[in-house]
């Protein structure tokens, strides 16, 4: 089986990438970026938010399958960015063009984002009820919504993977763990808000598993990518000041609390465990010793 | 105040473009084909499906509001084709551009069909649930969604126009009111399903001029294009056996109704006649008359 894999220079994608490359089965890249060292797979460089690129990067590849993970991620401005409207676009005509050019199956990263937040409980695939945020959920949820429509009619298996919370390697320094990972690292106090609401967190490495079991699974449909297990946010701030032996750093409710922030953000994961058959490899401890250690190293180089 | 109008070859594109050049306002058309005769307005011929185009087009155009109603329509076969992708691409790309070339108010056509058919009772703007039948209304309800959201973001005024049944002028000639009149004028029997189901039927002049009097207008959100008035298909293919005076040549029953045909498809009004400000022209039985000697007309000539 030949996968097209696409984001591969992304945050989850750099992670999918090293887990795809396990599997055995045959990875072509599409990415704007050259070929990672120690490349192990084809790879085409492309853009695909340029004319005529998504058709030409679908024929290139070859692929049996494809898993798309690219999208604007520009830090912290991606929510009302009107580039995920070209996104939504470019995925449109890059997943048209690969089942022009053989697939019959297709992966698309979505997000938790989706749901309308529950009072209550776990977000469920399919019972959750759904409701778009920003432009970016709203979007995704769109594409979702013709995809889905449209594979049926080609009778391509379409399955859409929604992103929880991760953390880890090369993460964006804003975001919660490498923010406070790296102030812990420096030395420096760790200002956060109350942390008084809960989260689904997963490491990345665990979530670029996932999306690996997900492209080579025959699963089809929404599938949540996470741990399945909520923490509040002061207890991850709170390990990550133990670990490092420094929890005096941890400031918590030092930076006041964002309004309208949903108190509880939890996956059901029995689709994801028992459907795709994955199980996380790290748990929350370990992922935070690892990302410790990760921007300890980073931060020394 | 400069209005951009796409879709103005088509069939109900056409009649707008009749009613919105009698409302004064500088209206610019943006069309795949070249001016029509006795050209009233600014035209710019263009492709909005080529790389480019929708970016090139809304320059030129520098409209303050935009009326879209260009998609495919391909007899029949639209509701299942590929295109609706490039479609929902091309809209998302013309209005992004539009907007940034200074539009404040954005229209463009939806579909009856984006409702779930409820059990009893009018479709009902932000009160009747939606559901997607195929990829058309998919792709048309997706598009919507994000538009509606990147809207609100750019502060600019978003209305969709969820078009009913129409009939009239240029109508197709396998719908139902010009396939049934075509037969009238030749003298050849009019072979129709039972008719048993009650539609929402709109002369094409009262669709174009309700949709001109929107783009006009300040209204947003979702709004039905309709009559408000259901009738049986039965009701109608006799009307038109009646006026043509071979009411003999009707012969309902004769065609399989189709499966899965909901029983009433009928729009609640309410919002098109008193927020747009909106009231028909044309009753059935005159618009009927008029379609009827439309194709006396054509099919003489």
């Amino acid at each position: 089986v030949r996968i097209l894999l696409t984001g591969a220079g992304g945050f989850v994608g750099r992670q999918t990438l090293n887990a795809l490359v396990q599997t055995g089965h045959d990875i072509v890249v599409a990415s704007s970026q050259p070929a990672f060292d120690g490349r192990v797979c084809d790879w085409i460089v492309g853009n695909l938010m340029a004319a005529g690129e998504p058709e030409r990067i679908a024929k290139a590849a070859r692929a049996d399958r494809i898993l798309h993970l690219a999208w604007t991620s520009t830090g912290g401005s991606f929510w009302g960015d009107p580039q995920n409207l070209d996104w939504v676009a470019a995925t449109l005509c890059l997943v048209r063009a690969t089942i022009r050019h053989g697939a019959s199956r297709v992966a698309v990263a979505g997000t938790c984002h989706e749901y309308a937040w529950p009072q209550s409980g776990k977000c469920v695939e399919n019972v959750t009820p759904l409701a778009a945020h920003t432009l970016y959920d709203g979007s995704k949820d769109a594409t979702r919504r013709i995809l889905q429509i449209y594979a049926d009619r080609e009778g391509v298996v379409f399955a859409w993977a929604r992103l929880f919370y991760l953390f880890g390697h090369n993460e964006h320094k804003n975001k919660l763990v490498a923010s406070i990972a790296r102030a812990l690292v420096a030395g420096q106090p760790a200002r956060c808000s109350s942390g008084r609401v809960v989260r689904d967190y997963m490491d990345v490495r665990d979530a670029g598993a996932a999306l690996a079991s997900l492209a080579t699974s025959e699963t089809s449909g929404a599938i949540n990518v996470a741990s399945g297990n909520g923490t509040l946010v002061a207890e991850i701030a709170r390990s990550l000041g133990k670990i490092s032996g420094r929890p005096e750093l941890i400031e918590l409710g030092t930076v006041p609390d964002r309004p309208f922030e949903p108190q509880m953000i939890v996956a059901d994961t029995r689709r994801l465990n028992n459907e795709v058959g994955f199980h996380p490899r790290y748990d929350l401890d370990s992922g935070l010793r690892d990302a410790l250690e990760h921007w300890r190293v980073k931060l020394r180089a």
